[in-house]
């Protein structure tokens, strides 16, 4: 084997599709599961090379349930001393503050499907979506720029913030929606229950605001353990707004209520669709020697700016040391993203390319 | 002219919709709209035959915004003395009380587009949809069977109610839905103003709940006073609901969680996707001479048994008078349905066919 290898901890539906996406590139890829019936099934499907663990590789994936997340990633850093770690549950930081070593980087790929386990799996689940990536001060830049890179080859979309804004914004636009539709749901199982017609007028809007609603559940009790205070902070604020509607009905405030309808409309109207590549891209060059925690300040200011980053790499100064942080970005962005550097001290320059 | 004349008043989304399927079944539809523009151009998208009223009409499908519906509802029973006249509004209680003619049922196709007006108009809008009827005591049966024929017809399922029903169960299942949509994406969007990676963020599930904000909101207004009783109960108790599960997650209650969101699943998965015809079928004859309000009572019984109406129609006893109400069903719903008739007093049989 000469090509880059792999090991995937946990090979149900990300893992495996984890396992596919890296295969079809060239990876050799080794899959191991708690449950072997689990690795087995993805061995057979062929989102793996082999079944077991791989001490010799280059980047591990960790994709088992939140709560195992910190003991399977200490493992894996002692067991496999080459690779760089990264996981994939869906809340961070309590994952991030409990493994402080330099090799790992906390991930969240923003994908699923409504299927479980490997039968899910598929090559293309990552292709346009956005992957979290959460480094901080410890993080290696070496190791954050492979993780990068081999993240944008699989097609999904890297962007950079801290742990704790991750699953700030994840519970307002993940966990809260999914307890939401869950709780509308509910409410009209029980209407039906008691009048068969209920679901017969459940048109078009009530099946897509439902349909999260159809994937597995297991996944959630995790994540919403730890990510509790934020999740319920949310749940607390959307309740009360709910109330606040309801008075606009109630008062019959027609202006106040175009006003919420439209400035939500507009709102939607900016999420993006997929992930599309900048046709015209430019280098932003940044010194960062002799400055812990760049990395993570670099690159989560560019998130907070909306400019994605599509490639990043550290050039290494002649004499070592902390050399120059090169981001890839859009040449529309590259100008503003190094002005807001310049607030922050770095030295930044661009580079046409 | 020898085929059947509609007569379709509001030529937007929902009323160029039904001009495209009826002239795709021979019928000729005139339309009209406040908006002569409106009208013009559903003339030249094909969804009309000629622009203006029809007072020879057959049919007469009002279908302005709900605020506007019994005023041009009662213009059009007196404009279109031969016709058998229907609405589209989303809410039918105080329509319906409002208009108490032999000629007039209640309706609400229970289908829509993002796109706006005529532009989203489409022939085949309303295949396999529900579209709710409101009998009551007034309506005259052979109005009902006659307008229930048509609506098949264009491919919808027509089911039954009283319009108080209609409006608790949209209020559940569509407008409070709505405005949860909205108030979810206000408050993603608030974040996102001041972090613009929130909307990276959002992933396929908070796509889907919140795609119908993107939808016109010049219709909410208008559906939001007519039924603002039954929405601000609705929010008040799913407000109530949120707050229930927010403790849930802050006292990490994974049983009470697993709990909530099995049952919604499995009430999801009882939501029917699109209508079937059923493959055998059975005729359900129930006499209903000298009996009032028996169109309505028995078609919303069926309703509230999820028995499916596939076809209703009047037989007249020779000496004339009240008759017998036959409809066509599901062979295996027809001995159910007949039982429970027999409880309300009626001398239904089943004929196999």
């Amino acid at each position: 084997m000469t090509g880059p290898r792999a090991w995937v901890v946990g090979t149900g539906l990300i893992g495996g599709s984890i396992g596919f996406a890296l295969r079809g590139r060239g990876w050799h890829v080794s899959g191991s599961d708690v449950d072997a019936a689990r690795s087995g099934e993805a061995l057979a499907a062929g989102a793996i090379d082999a079944v077991g663990e791989d001490v010799a590789a280059d980047m591990v994936f960790v994709c088992v349930p939140a709560g195992k997340v910190v003991q399977v990633t200490r493992e894996c850093l002692s067991r496999a001393p080459g690779a760089v770690v990264t996981d994939a549950a869906g809340v961070k930081a309590n994952i991030v503050a409990s493994v402080t070593d330099r090799r790992f980087v906390g991930g969240h790929p923003m994908a699923g499907s409504e299927k479980e386990g490997v039968a899910g799996a598929d090559s293309t689940l990552f292709s346009g979506r956005t992957w979290v990536l959460t480094p901080t001060e410890e993080t290696d830049p070496e190791v954050f720029a492979s993780l990068h890179g081999v993240i944008t080859s699989l097609g999904a979309r890297p962007i950079a913030m801290s742990p704790e804004r991750h699953d700030a914004l994840v519970a307002l636009v993940s966990h809260v929606p999914h307890l939401l539709a869950a709780t509308l749901m509910d409410l009209a199982g029980e209407e039906a229950a008691e009048s068969a017609e209920v679901l017969a007028l459940a048109a078009g809007g009530f099946r897509d605001m439902t349909r999260i609603v159809s994937g597995n559940p297991g996944y959630w009790p995790d994540v919403c353990a730890e990510n509790s205070a934020a999740i319920v902070k949310e749940m607390e604020e959307l309740s009360r707004r709910i109330v606040d509607v309801a008075a606009v009905v109630a008062r019959g405030d027609r202006e106040g209520l175009l006003t919420l309808l439209n400035r939500a409309r507009s709102a939607r109207s900016l999420l993006p669709t997929a992930y599309v590549a900048a046709e015209r891209v430019a280098e932003v060059r940044v010194p960062v020697k002799d400055r812990p925690g760049a990395l993570a300040e670099v690159t989560t200011l560019a998130a907070s700016m909306s400019v994605n980053i599509e490639d990043v790499e550290i050039a290494h100064s002649p004499g070592g040391g902390g050399g120059m942080l090169v981001m890839v970005v859009d040449a529309g962005d590259a100008g503003r993203l190094t002005e807001e550097l310049g607030l922050l001290g770095y030295e930044a320059e661009v580079r046409g390319l």
